[in-house]
């Protein structure tokens, strides 16, 4: 029984200890683990974001940014937009915001959210759909939508990179599943925590939010290989193994910078925060299973098998974008997906891709509703998401094989601090 | 590294020697697990059906029953009903079988489907997404609608039992989301094991069967309890523990016979065969969720914390269902849902449910779409699910807060032999 610790990830974040320990603790009891804990001597915090998973792995909501950017991606995920109501104002929202804080922070921990919503009867209003899930790695992740600040009259507020996001060429996005005030991301190693947070979060908007969209995915590294922190590569539904190129803004604070808002000038809601961009994604897969093996590879630049780029060598070999076959052809394709997207083509543009993979049935059309719920981290969209996507708007070879269906980008606040709640720093700034 | 044994569950099949061995070998090398198998001296064959989970656990396909009936559930499931095409014959239709057999026999001991489906290049026309996956206890289970018997000419070999089923008040039935010719439950550890296998035996229907419906459900014990065999007890979306009182046909041959057809007078091709009853049953959460708990304790009959019936006891504890309170109301109320379903209130109608929760975001009115994908075996759906679910649609205090959107029933060929198709005994008979 572990607690999943961000230490790793927080140089400048408290230590393994105090709160920390005292959430752990408390976790562990609340999991009906209080024999396990006296096993294992306690609890254990686990320092590299590989981590812990299972029902009774914690992943801490408080700390120095939200949990669910740089915390390793759970195999279940709700996505979901709220939009304000018309009677929604400051206060309310406020009042959302701290019930939502309040229920996230005990769910995290395996507790019921009960406090935060006690019904007309002293009812906590839960169903106990989560009762032996266990804390399960939950993490609910929240962010604001341009809309929200308009809304709340805080336009003066509103960051200029939360802009709309420019049109791409072949985008055919829904707007009813697109866009939104109010984002909330919420993953878990369990598929009941992860609905019970879901409509716990819903049922404490009533009267302030409307639900707009939810998309669920899902994901799982390979067998045997644990997936480290949140740029560990699992496949997709093409089959390919995804987030190998990923940095590893955990380790590294060169990166963190490109992913995590860390300048001086930015206000200090955000400070710490990051903007997430979401585009669901579907994959053509009727016509994409039916192409040769060498087809498929030559689109993204890498091997199916293993993920090493077509240059050679294991997943985690460099590419080399020079390379060129005896011919003069470049082996790694002009319109190859990993050339047109790296950042040395980008002028940097770095992002933390952090998706999953969703399945839902048949379309009216008979083809598969399948794809990824791409959803990308980045400290601003405008050197981040915008120029990697024209770019492979433009010509990407993978993009033949898929269809962009919805959009969204939010300003996600930095981290919360015990008595704090999400989003503190905007409404009360 | 296990196999998961299903002996326990096959008094009359094989031993865990023989074929089975040879299989369980086959698996851990096709898992690329040589050395675990060396470390483990060779495969380890539970003989409960608890059994072994996770991504080197195989269920064997070949055996006496098909796998995925008495077999554990799986955390990820699809459901599926393909109809034949205006140009298959028996001939086509027997290719396809025995092309989903010779596949299905493959992806459950973790190896590529390959051989079934040579592309024209050699190519094996399979992107891969399950590499890794291990075999991750798949299983798909092939079943007949009554379409198909009089599509393929085999009217007179339709059993009686596989009648349309009646229309029971309530049903809000989608036709397009109903019946079909041929079903197919697929059920795996891993989620990419269960796409893959999804779309390989799509894949190997084109020209001979369309897909009709896809239906995609998840589920999970509560954190440390394993769920023993098919009828172990997982919460659903409303928040109850769900199979508490599931018959045992794996250990108790009276049971097997309510739920396998095993009399001697059975057609061959069923014999050792089921019928399967699938209904897609949305909860009305919206609703449910803002009851008080006794209200929702009272419309089962049981306690939402640990299963117990309110006459009291643990989850395993039989209801007593004469008892009173003082006032003479009785304690399981007339309308609860174990009252009514029971089978000493249905001259002894006895199923076996072993269905997989859903929850699809959001319906066009808000609401969750989310619910039951309720799964039923029996021997017989005349003395099975139908006189059950006639006394449930006319007093079930549960049915007030569901809805039954979908309604399937096949008859299930009986277990596959090595060299044999599923369903061979049918078509060549
Ligand atoms: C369904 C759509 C997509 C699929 C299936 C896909 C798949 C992949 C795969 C297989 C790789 C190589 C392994 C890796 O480094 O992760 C990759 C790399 C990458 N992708 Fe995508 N991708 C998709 C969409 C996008 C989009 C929309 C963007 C951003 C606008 C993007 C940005 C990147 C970046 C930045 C890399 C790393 C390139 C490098 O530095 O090598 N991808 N993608
Ligand atoms: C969304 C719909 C349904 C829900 C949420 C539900 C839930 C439950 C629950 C919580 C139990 C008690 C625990 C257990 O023994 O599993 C139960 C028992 C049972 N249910 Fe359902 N059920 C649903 C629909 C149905 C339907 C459609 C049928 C059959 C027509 C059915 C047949 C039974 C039977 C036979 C029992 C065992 C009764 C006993 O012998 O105690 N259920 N169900």
């Amino acid at each position: 029984m572990t607690v999943e610790g961000r230490a790793a990830e927080e140089p400048g974040g408290r230590g393994p200890s105090g709160d920390r320990s005292r959430i752990a603790r408390r976790a562990l009891l609340g999991a009906g683990g209080a024999a396990a804990a006296l096993a294992a001597g306690g609890a254990v915090l686990t320092t590299s974001g590989a981590g812990a998973r299972g029902p009774a792995a914690v992943i801490p909501f408080h700390g120095p940014y939200q949990a669910g950017i740089l915390t390793r991606r759970q195999p279940y995920a709700h996505l979901a937009a709220l939009d304000l109501g018309p009677e929604a104002d400051r206060a309310r929202a406020a009042a959302l915001l701290r019930a939502w804080t309040g229920a996230a922070a005990r769910m995290s921990r395996g507790e019921p959210p009960a406090a935060a919503c006690p019904g007309a009867d002293g009812d906590t209003g839960d169903t106990g759909v989560a009762l032996g899930a266990g804390p399960a790695s939950l993490t609910a992740t929240f962010g604001f939508g341009a809309g929200l600040f308009d809304r709340l009259g805080l336009a003066p507020a509103r960051p200029e990179a939360l802009a709309p996001l420019p049109d791409f060429p072949d985008d055919r996005l829904d707007p009813a599943r697109s866009g939104g005030d109010l984002f909330v991301q919420i993953g878990a190693d369990d598929p009941f925590a992860a609905v019970h947070a879901l409509r716990t979060l819903q049922r404490l908007a009533r009267g302030t939010a409307r639900t707009r969209w939810v998309m669920s995915g899902f994901t799982r590294p390979p067998a045997g290989a644990p997936s480290p922190a949140a740029s560990g590569t699992h496949r997709n539904p093409m089959g390919q193994l995804d987030g190998t190129a990923n940095p590893a803004p955990g380790e590294d604070p060169a990166q963190r910078a490109r992913i995590l808002v860390t300048g001086s000038d930015a206000p200090p809601w955000l400070t710490g925060g990051s903007y997430v961009v979401v585009r669901r994604i579907r994959m053509l897969l009727d016509t994409w299973e039916g192409l040769p093996v060498h087809h498929r590879e030559e689109a993204v630049g890498r091997r199916v098998t293993d993920g090493a780029p077509l240059t050679g060598g294991t997943e985690r070999t460099p590419v080399d974008l020079e390379a060129a076959r005896p011919d003069g052809i470049p082996v790694i394709a002009a319109n190859a997906h990993i050339r047109l997207a790296a950042p040395r083509t980008n002028a940097g543009a770095t992002m933390l891709r952090r998706g999953w993979s969703y399945y839902d049935g048949l379309r009216p059309d008979g083809a598969p509703d399948a794809g990824l719920l791409f959803v990308a981290w980045q400290a601003d969209p405008r050197t981040g998401f915008v120029p990697v996507q024209r770019r492979l708007a433009r010509g990407d070879a993978l993009a033949r094989y898929t269809e962009h269906e919805a959009s969204a980008l939010f300003a996600v606040a930095g981290g919360v601090a015990p008595g704090e709640y999400v989003g503190q720093r905007l409404l009360e700034g």
